[in-house]
């Protein structure tokens, strides 16, 4: 039996290194990736119609509970960046995603993943996902 | 008659040019000050008493309305930097600071001001201060 | 007599808040905008085919002496925002830059200027633009 | 025969949650742990006399190329944070610490680590470190 799939769906998104975003090695700051992946997975949930907005707004949150990465090549400065997301798996509370990073000549810059776990706003504990977005998932 | 001073009061605090806070430039990027300048005026409340930390819990907030900054000498990479804020003037729901950055070799860096508005976190509406805050300033 | 024009050139381009750009008060942190003009001011150059990249690599930089910035309403996790930016003015070394920010239902958010310095890379020094720069301003 | 240690030096300093590091979420972004572990892993190194200033001027460089985190706990707004950061093994140009995160009562709200890789500023391929920093870490 083959493997039919390793994600649920993907996503992906580009971005421009900002100045601000760099640091005085010329690269773009180890630390500054946190936000791209954020905005991948931002862009990865709208794209198959779940805002996070509204997600918060519902009184779900989705904390990041581990994050790791790793840096194959630096990102510079005014490159247009492609993050592309995977979300790779629900298991109870958790969302898993993965993360690619690539630059204009298509070099793979990172890679990196990072669990996510729906919390109830008002006792800030582990929830299951909302109905509506199970849903979703399941018509994937 | 000589005017006896040009401010409430002021406090003073040290902190080090964090590495992801420089630029490609090799300076401390222009946008990371506005975090220094929070911390001066985090600190200077401090020193009279005042936990911002505390005003928001008691459905306060404080935040910018107006800010400007000029920057003569650059900061840089693990410089010890020393903020010095001034809280000028209270007017009504609007508190005023003026900022001065110096390095270690006690050269100005830049300097600064910010308006401040009380502000009631149940409507988003600007508020009269508490007065154990404009208790506390009549003391000084 | 007539004034024609109070701007060199302008530009327009869009941005999403991103959740780490907001603070607990649930506003964009205030001192975020700096990038957001950033960005706006290096796609403005951009649109009339300046790289400030390229600048850089060709020995001449563009530090910021002054900004100052109002809010007037804040600006919020998700919303698409435009800066508009327009140059006003060059003279001497100095570049003069005025941005609006609006979010998607056209609210005027924030409005702002800054200096900036052409200064060159090997002494650090102030000097007149690229000659290639100012023929473009020209030709506008 | 026992372990004896399993690190090669440690070191611990203070910082304070900065408003603008905080999100919507009322949590300490995951974003700007990176720069906590930064500067941790500086200050661990001046302990132990060594300026990581100073090794960029000698025309080394420190770029991370590995990290990752996990979240117990959230940090807070002006939450005083002890980063503790061991130095855990030096192999070849790879340099590898670990981190945890304490808040003021003790509780462990994250650990990390990060691998960092010794590069020389002129062509940046890695470089075994500065014969100085060798000999500090045998003495230890």
């Amino acid at each position: 039996m083959t493997k039919i799939s390793d994600f649920l769906f993907k996503g992906s998104t580009q971005l421009r290194v900002r100045y601000g975003e760099t640091d005085q090695m010329g690269y773009c700051y180890y630390g500054n990736y946190a936000q791209y992946f954020e905005v991948g997975r931002v862009e990865a949930l709208r794209s198959i119609g779940v805002s996070y907005k509204n997600l918060e707004s519902q009184g779900v949150m989705l904390p990041v509970s581990e994050y790791s990465v790793k840096y194959f090549l630096p990102a510079l400065y005014d490159d247009e960046l492609t993050i592309t997301t995977y979300v790779t798996k629900l298991e109870g509370a958790r969302l898993y995603f993965d993360y690619e990073i690539h630059n204009e000549s298509d070099k793979l810059l990172a890679k990196a993943n990072t669990t996510l776990v729906f919390v109830k706003k008002s006792n800030m504990r582990p929830t299951s996902p909302p109905d509506s977005f199970k849903e979703l998932l399941s018509k994937l």
